[in-house]
């Protein structure tokens, strides 16, 4: 049968990135105990397509992440992409992975025990030729906190505004940061940390935890990029902080970037191409 | 051109429901100051099929639809139906119609104003050969509120966790209510309402206000249902709380349907099928 | 300290549902092939409320789920109902249980094997008071497939407009029944099952299969519920199909449910109450 | 009461951005018919913060937005930004306006009329002290159309899968572009456009239309980049095209970006800062 996508093309577009999204597969991940965890990833896989080529071959993203069995841990993703390197003689390849994470937490005064579950992403990208060290890794984990309102503190009379909030950080790093690394600075910046269960000891606790440390927006992110800013092993990051407003109808947001002299976003290629330049 | 649709099917299963999902257009609606208002609508519409009919005519139903310009308020939803049924000669026809609905409110204090947005829907159906009476409606309003946790608010020293909560009214009723009708009283049965704009003054008073006025999700429904229990022109009601726990990454949830005599849901073809048991 | 939930409520009104919504946990479920397999479930647990008692304990929800450490199969369902009952002392108890579930399956020509993910859930509920059996459960699959349109194909001289269409079924039986089953019933009455890896010999059988069994929503809904009819274990069954139209940027969709004598809905706490009158 | 937003912040972290992100709003957007159409639009408006304060004063941006009352066309975006400049006394503010957009269309060979509905945006930015051409303003269209796989069509004895794509245009230009020759873009390099109404003489025509134009992801947006490439008026274009596969349960994807000279993205402060380096 003809091979369709190896004709010529003549347009004299290079493709930044073809490939797959929204492939779910079940995958273990590995956690900072050591313990690996069962769990649902959503994954896509993508290369550059020279100007010359018409099209890629699409089976073969879902072969390379099928061949792995689930196993695709921060420790594998490198060898993924240079496998995708090579089935594609591509320049470069990207590789998002998002899934529900979980963490065992005990309550803070009951110690009742219950698992807290996060969004977490490894965002990683490879260029071809280049030593496996060349790999570019983002860790990315969205962390639910509670933020109660500085202001509303401040101006009234007896309670403060609060509601859930959503941190969200991604980080490079020249060495191994755990997911629990970067979900325990989030949780320690915002006013309060979640549980999935709380008894009623626990939840005066978690009250008065949170009207003791009012944040807004700007103080979480704040926070956050002070605490990986001193971390030696964070390259680079990029803190978010969103609130579910309990007043409002619309949400609070803040973001930072730092550091400063670093790339502005989880971007390999780009960020490689500017190196070149 | 062959009609496929109106071809024969043997396999004698009358079909309960086929058309169209997920129909966007700009409509108008009506609203209590008579202010005719602007948003824009995701709209299905179906119609039964009798089992010895293939198909049916897909186009027919956006035809329906797009012939009305928009104009689909309460008034205009009999009609609709009825040139429903007519034009598919079926027995029942069901329209839901959802919309972003706009309110303008006045800050309490500052009376600083601005647009609260609320997710609205006009769910609808009638049975062919009956009269124009037979019209089966129910409103309802998705009403973004502030609930504060009574339990938190009483066992701790400062403060009490509160949060975003939605609530949701679906009811027939025998005379007119305004979408506004249904609003006010789910946010008069949340702890505080919620505003686009609060200045400092505001949110003070908004801040005591929820404070003064602890809501679990179960007062929130049994609220609003003795408010509608009490409304003469309430035939049938389903009330729903859900809190975006401010201290919890999962959801606080409480039902409850009146009036006992009542049907359960909004859902016409079946209520009419429990009258005819 | 005062426990707030337990004080009385004045307001004779009972909530029918009360109790958690969005909680996700890992989870293990038991497939056809009787291997164990890991997903993801987003859970929601409630019961009724008499109207003397003013709120529930929310924490009690999730310690019953937490308890079963991830084990919630069908065969633990009603265990888990029946705690419910009892720790809350309460009429009636509703679970759901939604999760990916995943399949592997061969290509039709190259045998390539791949997963599959279905969008699965457990849909049950329990009456206090009554023995085990009472147990009433509804399986639930969402099955992608593909609809290729007949009306295209008998009008147009080359191809035919085909597209992702979503299967929903969900069943009440008297005998076990798998997922499995109900899932390969969708996929064997739409024009072509979904793969996800396909070789270049599979796409062309894939692509020749649906041109030559077009289907409608319509003809997959009783396409399906024929063979559910026929099945001496299925008692209530509910189909959906929806088409991701490719030639519209809304969807055709069409619902059968059956049998006629059977209930409406899978909602436990309703057929109870139509079972007393 | 106590600004506790212009208190100090010694942390020395300045903020990237700062704002709210949800406000929904009617508005009133000019379409090229030069006939002004009324939809909702999502907004969030953001400013940097410098390290020195505490927080910024969250109501000012919905009294900017409100205070235009739904008139925030490309026209005015540069007096908001102005004004949202000014009011926080920021070095950048940023401004997402996004929103369904409808064109009438009529069908290819019965000249029904209807309208089609297409997500659009106005990513927009600022930089203070500059003049008033300092505004930085992408146009995004997300245009749902069909792609008929060349593949499949090749190899199969029969038909050609085809599905729902998205193909999503975000460019900069010199010189004022209308949505409208955005979508018409897009709509002309995807294998047919979606159309609301379609008679069966239509069907016929968008079936054989797709059958004689098949697109691979790769061709979509090499097609779109190679028509914004020869537009004068474009200086900056990124083009995705994501394929809803009927013959997966992932889909497909690809991205250009160009001219290589350009930026990488539609991030104006990022691009303005790379400038001045």
């Amino acid at each position: 049968m003809k091979d369709v996508q190896n004709s010529r093309d003549r347009r004299k577009i290079p493709i930044r990135k073809v490939g797959i999204k929204g492939l779910r597969i079940p995958v273990t991940v590995m956690d900072r105990a050591n313990v690996s965890q069962h769990t649902v990833a959503t994954v896509s896989l993508t290369v550059d397509l020279p100007h010359r080529f018409k099209g890629t071959h699409m089976s073969r993203f879902v072969e390379i992440i099928t061949a792995r069995r689930g196993d695709i841990s921060v420790r594998q993703i490198g060898a993924v992409l240079r496998e995708t390197l090579e089935r594609f003689d591509s320049e470069t390849a990207q590789i998002e992975i998002r899934f529900p994470y979980f963490i065992q937490k005990a309550a803070p005064v009951s110690g009742a025990k219950s698992l807290m579950d996060y969004e977490c992403a490894f965002l990683a990208s490879m260029a071809g030729g280049e030593d496996p060290h060349s790999l570019d890794l983002v860790l990315e984990v969205r962390v639910p906190a509670q933020t109660l309102c500085p202001c509303s503190r401040e101006i009234s009379d007896v309670g403060a505004h609060n509601q859930r909030s959503i941190v969200t950080i991604r980080a490079r790093s020249r060495a191994l940061v755990w997911l629990e690394d970067l979900i325990a600075i989030a949780e320690a910046e915002a006013s309060a940390p979640l549980y999935a269960v709380l008894k009623r000891e626990d939840e005066k606790r978690v009250t008065e935890l949170a009207y003791s440390r009012p944040r807004f927006v700007e103080d979480v992110v704040r926070g956050v990029a002070s605490k990986l800013r001193s971390d030696r092993r964070i390259t680079w990051y990029e803190v978010e902080s969103e609130n579910i407003e309990s007043i409002h109808n619309h949400n609070a947001y803040a973001l930072v970037v730092g550091p400063d002299s670093g790339p502005d976003r989880p971007a390999p290629v780009r960020k490689r191409r500017s190196r070149r330049r």
